[in-house]
């Protein structure tokens, strides 16, 4: 079965968000005032090959532990879509 | 009303994503050999005021469209949700 995962990483609430502050007041500058909090994270798509659903979050879960995110600053969360040929 | 925007934002089909491919090798290397492919984008969430729902999303698109994306090489894409207090 082909999968696609679609993961949102965030930068935990505690850590400062230097990129989301700038941000705020580009868009404060554009008039856009009603904005008070932006954060800044990364998005991936990832396409792959696994054998079922289980195995696919499981797979999923393993990919963002050992390299897309960094545990120490960031939180993520994701969805999971099967692809049919 | 407050309202969180979630901009998930990606480079076009037709654009290289060079960090895309660094990642595809990277979980390779780590044995994760069932990836084809990787998309990295931006992922925002966005917190501001609207009078209402209509305006609020009116907002987002005239946010992304001035600043949070750059639309010759950039699609994106949110979703919307009220904040109660």
């Amino acid at each position: 079965m082909n999968f696609i995962a679609s993961i949102r990483v965030t930068l935990k609430e505690s850590v400062l968000d230097p990129q989301g502050s700038a941000v705020v007041h580009a868009l404060h500058s554009l008039s856009f005032t009603s904005v008070s909090d932006v954060r800044i994270g990364k998005y991936m798509e990832v396409s792959f090959h696994a054998d079922d659903e289980q195995t696919a979050r499981a797979q999923v879960l393993r990919m963002c532990d050992q390299l897309l995110t960094n545990p120490v600053i960031e939180t993520y969360s994701f969805t999971l879509a099967e692809v049919r040929e």
